[in-house]
Formats: C-alpha cells, structure tokens, sequence
C-alpha cells in the first residue's frame, strides 16, 4: 500500500504548447508501484485551458472543484463539482476554466499504452 | 466524450460479505464506452466498513469525504479528504469508516485482469 494526499504531492506547471494557466499535480505512478494506471490532479486558473489534444490512451475525470467547459470531439458541454467525464481513445479533448474559482480535477491515463 | 454526475448515478447496496453500511454506484464502465478502466465511487455509514478482499487486480483510490482508517497488508493507516491510495495486485485490503459523517471515496478497477 501507498499513501499521500493531494496536498503534499509536487505541483508542476503544464509546459504545452496550447496550455494556459494549468498545474499537474502526479499522484500515482510507476514510481510507487502502480504498473497499469496514473492519477493526476489538475489545477486551472480561472480562464486558463489544457492545450486541445487527442491520444490513444482513455481518460476518466472527475471534477473535484470549480466549473468547466468540456470539448470532447465536436461537443462542448459545462461541467462542475462532481461531474464525470469519459474520453475515449482518439478523441480530441480539452478542459477550459470557466468559472470564477480554480478549477481541479482527477484524471486517469493508463500506462500501457 | 460521456458525461455524468455523482449525483444522477444510481446507489447499490454492496450486498457481500464481511461488508458492512456500504453502498456503490458505478459511474463508468464498459457501458459507456470505457474498455479498460471501471470507476466506482463508494459511501460508507459511519461505523460501516467494506469487506477484506484481495485480487489481482489494482486500485487507486481517492478520498472524496470523511474519515477512514485503511489497512492494505500488515499496515493500518487513517486517511482522510484528499488522501490517495494505491494498492498493488494481491495486496489484502478494506475500508474502515472511522470518523463522523459519510465515508465517501472514488476507486478505480482494471477491466481487463
């Protein structure tokens, strides 16, 4: 078993092309055994974005706090505080701030890609 | 892209034994398009507690809520809001509902053993 907390795990900002105002927070990882999946927190200023991208791994998110417009292939869809979106693989996708607090929410990737 | 939210999703009562006040709702799964990855979210009655299982599959768990004490292997640990777990495959494990209010916590499941 391994254990930590939200608040005590490093927070990076998202260096992408295309990204605004984005923290990464990476929870769990093959550093701490965990071979098949990551879980990561992301913190969007109010305003800010994730860069528009498209991957074969699925994502699975659940917004933890704040309100969020959502594009998942041609959709745009707002989201909030206990949402859960799932975005398949291929499908280009993007998560915008657009409430008036920080937005944060968890994010699977799987590592077998 | 599937969107839900915690709240429209529909509450079981985790019917096994050894599990005590637990409820699940199954918020993605295969269903939705989701192939690799199953996402639950558990609540838990204070005093209330999941069974001691072991399999080969890993979780990841998130605490959205409360406060719990968790044992994963020899270990016993209490966790609380914003705490995050990993526990690898084989690894004996459960859920306490140690504090005073709902117990509530998001946990991932491989679909594919």
């Amino acid at each position: 078993m391994y254990i930590t907390s939200v608040d005590r795990v490093e927070e990076w900002e998202l260096d992408v092309e295309g990204a605004l105002g984005v923290k990464v927070k990476y929870l769990l990882h093959e550093r701490m055994g965990a071979k098949r999946l990551q879980l990561r927190v992301f913190i969007v200023d109010v305003g800010g974005h994730t860069h528009l991208e498209k991957h074969k791994h699925e994502h699975e998110v659940f917004i933890l706090q704040g309100k969020a417009l959502v594009r998942g292939g041609d959709a745009e869809v707002i989201v909030k505080e206990g949402s859960v979106i799932f975005i398949p693989s291929w499908e280009e996708h993007q998560f915008r701030n657009v409430g008036e607090e920080k937005l944060q929410f968890l994010c699977t990737k799987e590592t077998i890609e």
